[in-house]
Parts: structure tokens; C-alpha cells; sequence
């Protein structure tokens, strides 16, 4: 059963910054919204805020030690976009269709990501360039 | 006076491809949308495609010559999120404000974008190392 074809929800934009607390008052005034609560991805070495409700919202994400995914990614070429996040029905049935269209998948199962939401990433060679994150909707 | 204050909306983000015929069918099955006309900016050296209609779509922007600013970012990193794009009510009304709040400005007044749109950008650096187009709404 494939994923119906409609236009995708966009739920965020991944943004690697060095500090929450230097970074949302800049985030603040360009997208217009204040910040959420914070939470901890442990696995990830990562400290997350989201600022806005919207589609297209923006969620900060600053490193709890520097050897996690953020910590390098900033190592490499600083603060900056990071990832997309599009919103999907079913994650299992997103991710059997992507791999069936050829696109690389890091997580081939739904892992827990920030607040619970259950999330999976496609790598991005085969997405752009670009790293993809997927959330389920209301998951 | 001010722009009032509330949550901006996401307009689009724009990502860097080598093509725009190899990379919009990427970019159809992630976005789940079809493409736009396709519109090119001279002065700018690129051309350009949108998928999907809602905020936070993709638009798509490939270089029409090596020595474009999209040619030179390709040239340093390959494909990959270029920039994001807000929408603002009045454009000159938010030049000013981000212009009070310490933002740096690429431009100081607003410039014809694809499509005709009046656009700015406002520069990475005070930006979170993110490159911010606004478009003015209906402009």
C-alpha cells in the first residue's frame, strides 16, 4: 500500500547552533514565534527547542557533547541548516517507499526522536543533498 | 512602524542542484508535489522551479553559468539547502526592523526575484549561519 500522492507537510527545518540560549533570541525575530519547552535526545547528543506551531517552524538544535552528530556537523562548517523534517501518514509505509524509489534510508525502522515523535531519516546522496528527517503524524 | 509580531510564514526553501531535470523528480517524491513553471533570473545567473503551493515548499535553483552565486556554492559544497525564505507584510517596514535589531542586510532595498517578486536577503552571518530571503506578500 503505497503513501497517497499529495503535497507533503512540511514540519520543520533543522538548524545546528552552538548554544539555545545565544541562538533563539536570532531565531525569535526572523520566524516570528517563541520558543517551546527543550528536550534531550540522549542517543543523539542533542538539546532541541522549536520555535513556532506552524508548518515550516524552525527547531534549534545545539549539541550536548561535542563528539554527537551536531557537535561534528558544526565542527565542520558552523552554525547553519541541518535537515528537513516533511510529515508522513505512516512512517513504515514511507520508508518501504522510498526504498522502493531507490533513496537510501538511515533508519530502515521509526526510531524515537525529540518528544517522543516517531521519526526516521533518508541519507542524503540519493535526497538532494539534503538530509530528510520523517515524522509521523500525530506519532 | 514595526512589522507586528507573529509567526512568520515559511515561503519556501531554496536548494542548490547541478539540474533541474535530474533533480525534480528527486524532489517530486520528497515534496509529493509537481513542478511550477520554471523562471530565470539573469542577474543572478540561475533559474528556477517551485514544487508544491503551501508553505515551506521547495524551490529548486540551478546555475545558468559557472560563476553565479548558486555556481559557486555547488562549486564549494555540492547540492544542498541554500537558503530559507520568509514572508513579510511590508518589505521595506522589515529591512528597517531587522536592520534596528543588528541584522546584517545583503540588500538594503527590496530586488526583483523569480517570478517578479520583491525580494531581499538578509546575510548569513547574524543570521545563524543561515542565509534568509523575505519576500514581501502578494509583491
Amino acid at each position: 500500500m503505497s503513501e497517497p500522492i499529495r503535497e507533503r507537510v512540511l514540519d520543520h527545518i533543522g538548524i545546528a547552533v552552538h548554544s539555545l540560549d545565544q541562538a533563539i533570541p536570532v531565531w525569535e525575530a526572523l520566524a516570528g514565534a517563541s520558543p517551546s519547552p527543550r528536550d534531550v535526545v540522549d542517543t543523539q547528543g542533542v538539546e532541541v527547542v522549536f520555535l513556532g506551531s506552524g508548518p515550516g517552524r524552525v527547531e534549534l538544535l545545539a549539541p550536548t557533547r561535542p563528539d554527537s552528530p551536531i557537535g561534528r556537523f558544526l565542527e565542520r562548517g558552523g552554525p547553519g541548516m541541518h535537515h528537513l523534517c516533511y510529515r508522513v501518514q505512516n512512517l513504515e509505509t514511507a520508508l518501504a517507499d522510498f526504498a522502493a524509489r531507490g533513496y537510501h534510508l538511515i533508519d530502515t525502522a521509526p526510531r524515537s526522536g525529540a518528544f517522543g515523535h516517531r521519526v526516521a531519516f533518508l541519507h542524503p546522496r540519493t535526497a538532494g543533498g539534503v538530509l530528510v528527517e520523517l515524522v509521523e503524524e500525530g506519532g
